[in-house]
């Protein structure tokens, strides 16, 4: 039995900013939270605003080798795809391993305790099969223990190029390494992949585009099986809700309900070009959706109507997805000012429900119920927001939630804990040089 | 004479990026820039990429305090206007400088190193004339010193309380501090402030809302004698121009045109909810839009088209504002992210024209047309940005100027040299300890 203690300044402690807070940890969850606490001698103190650990929802690991390196001319999501697909080409297991390790520990340092990575790297380049069937899964489990964070493999269910002109493309060339050819034979493969205390494995539909209905129902059944959850990229694009509606003639949305994957596993990933009635069926199914304000600035895709979905009884949850920023206080912050701009009004999303969404809410859309709150029980993730730094100086004392939200950033996060082990320290990663890291295999992947 | 010598691994020179620089400074000003240079013994070695300095364009420097504070509950930009009053309200002369300094000294540590400080506060509480009518001026003005950036006071006249059904209010209570009475009375006490080499004396006009087309012609005059900019906040809300065409059946930037304001010292400040017959006007006038999109955001005040702008030729120059974040990078970055969600296409401005913005136009908009760029007999204004950092890790050589704009922030300054000062170096600023001091100010301001 290992146990540990911890002292904050201030902790968020049932939605509440409460201060002088003693924490004991055994066995990796929280045996007792004390407010008004005196310090213990053998306590790590923790000084500045500690927060339940941070979920990040949607990630594509490897993407991350593409930060600023698409900004050059202009074009649309479909062109920055192509830049995409020509990065993803070139990976292999190994170099897969290291840019996801770096990517992970960029995460951890950032306060993020569980990443969902949204994996559809599958096979050799040309689709060739790898003698290890899930040796690149296998990459990005490990990467994920090696940054010492949690993490959902949400294996991709890939199997067609797109769906144009009514009917669906054969894979392309660069997208032959994401297709299994068969659902049953995805199955099979995701089969292998075995959950434990820090791994979940789960399925992704990866869009209407590339997966048809009948794939879609046997992907619903497997996940229901295992009692994984379930990922989908949704209405991204106008295009995709035109081509979906020119052969099914219904939304994305609806196309995803009629095969019976909506429900408390079931994440739409972006959701941003859904209308009234998708949104009634995500709530009365109580699905959930994940927004990735930051990529979808990036990609122009459009901003949706969080508003809304959040009163019809939607939660939301936070992703970064292409990594262009690797900050969910970023996020969180982007959902807010995205509405303020739509709206033309103030205070849209409560800053509490705008940290909801990047922690308890995010860990349970990824199947981790056990964690992004500091309560008696929980797996014991810590997250410590600095209020000394140039951003934060001045908050107010009665507004830390607020500040973390409106002033912070994942450069202030000083200290992370997942399951009681210290992995973040004085704001920098303790076993990884993530810059240098970062540095050496984006280089190797993108220069040579 | 006093001399310095630099080298920087790679710098901004001419719009290209080039390697290896070598800078020699004389007297505050750049004697040459050699690039593919060996190093020199003496050379103070600028570890990144080095670009010019940043020019803030509108700040209003005790905003600052509001940072976080006023994220609570709902509202519109004119509740948040209530709180930014009631903070305002309770700065004397002694506090405003010490707020400014500290403000600013953030300003010089993200790489800012010219500020356009429109500037209100002129008196005190109650309207109550202080004995040296020009104290609370002076404070911003050796707060700018004592930070080490340069300074155009852009001075602003206020007369009215606002502008509603067909006639201008009285001055509020907490407006009673802004106004002069008079243009006359206004332009007295700004004819008082003297120019030189680090400050800059600009005339500014509230806005329609505050100064009446009389008054706004003889303040023209007054800028256009001294060859002083001219500022104003033009069309940041709907109900401005709604109250301005129902008086004057004009909008704002008619108005102002029809009073001779703009031209090439001129500068609207958000122009939010411009027409395409304003944006017209600006461009025939050589008159410059500045964009502060965290702020705008922040106060849900829409998008503007800033492509049709550019394409009008108006120049876009970029502030802080409010500093709900002190970021200029972040400003530019913003100004194109609000572009692709208004028009679901990526690239809408190349990253060079972004951080022209910020640096050359910048300058120009505040009166500095001797700072800018790296170029032999400008002043020697120098910005680092770090390329080690977890944020620009990976970036790709030859897209330098890319990786400054879409993946640094003002977190990544390393350096800032200002007229040939070394200001700020290791991220820090040499001579204050700027959260310290935001955080004493602000808690004397805020909490007491």
């Amino acid at each position: 039995m290992t146990a540990g203690h911890f002292w904050c300044d201030f902790a968020l402690v049932d939605g509440e900013v409460v201060s002088d807070v003693a924490i004991t940890v055994v066995d990796g969850r929280f045996d007792s939270i004390t407010p008004n606490a005196p310090t213990h001698a053998d306590a790590t103190h923790l000084n500045g605003f500690t927060i339940p650990g941070l979920a990040n929802a949607h990630s594509h690991a490897f993407q991350r080798a593409l930060r600023s390196r698409t900004q050059r001319g202009s074009g649309s999501f479909w062109t920055w795809r192509d830049l995409m697909y020509r990065a993803a080409d070139r990976l292999d297991p190994e170099l897969y391993l290291r840019l996801a390790r770096a990517t992970f520990a960029e995460m951890v340092a950032s306060g993020i305790t569980t990443v969902g990575e949204f994996h559809y790297l599958h096979h050799g380049p040309g689709g060739a099969r790898y003698e290890v069937p899930n040796i690149m899964g296998d990459a990005v489990l490990a990467a994920a223990d090696e940054a010492g964070l949690r993490i959902t493999l949400l294996d991709v269910l890939y199997l067609h190029g797109g769906l144009t002109d009514g009917r669906y493309l054969p894979l392309s060339e660069a997208q032959k390494r994401f297709g299994d050819g068969s659902v049953d034979v995805w199955a099979d493969r995701v089969g292998r992949l075995t959950s434990n205390d820090r791994h979940r494995v789960g399925a992704a539909i990866h869009s209407v585009r590339a997966v048809d209905p009948v794939a879609m129902g046997e992907c619903v059944v497997w996940a229901s099986q295992q009692g994984a959850s379930l990922h989908a990229h949704v209405s991204e694009q106008v295009a995709e809700n035109d081509e979906c509606q020119a052969i099914h003639s219904m939304t994305p949305v609806a196309l995803l309900e009629s095969v019976g994957a909506l429900g408390p596993a079931f994440v739409a990933v972006h959701a941003t070009h859904v209308n009234g009635d998708d949104i009634g069926l995500l709530a009365e199914s109580n699905s959930a959706v994940c927004l990735c304000p930051t990529t979808e600035r990036d990609l122009g895709d459009g901003i949706v109507d969080s508003r809304q979905m959040v009163d019809a009884g939607v939660p939301i949850v936070l992703g970064s997805d292409s990594h262009a920023v690797i900050d969910l206080f970023d996020e969180a912050h982007a959902v807010e000012m995205d509405q303020r701009q739509r709206t033309r009004s103030r205070g849209v999303h409560p800053a509490g429900d705008l940290l909801a969404m990047a922690t308890t809410a995010g860990h349970r859309s990824l199947g981790w119920n056990d964690v992004g709150s500091l309560e008696t029980g929980q797996r014991a993730d810590l997250v410590t927001v600095g209020l000394d730094s140039v951003r934060t100086a001045g908050v107010a004392a009665g507004g830390l939630v607020e500040a973390t939200v409106f002033a912070a950033g994942a450069v202030d996060v000083s200290d992370v804990i997942v399951d009681g082990r210290h992995i973040v320290s004085e704001g920098q990663h303790r076993h990884i040089d993530v810059a240098s890291e970062l540095s050496i295999t984006i280089s190797e992947l993108m220069d040579r």
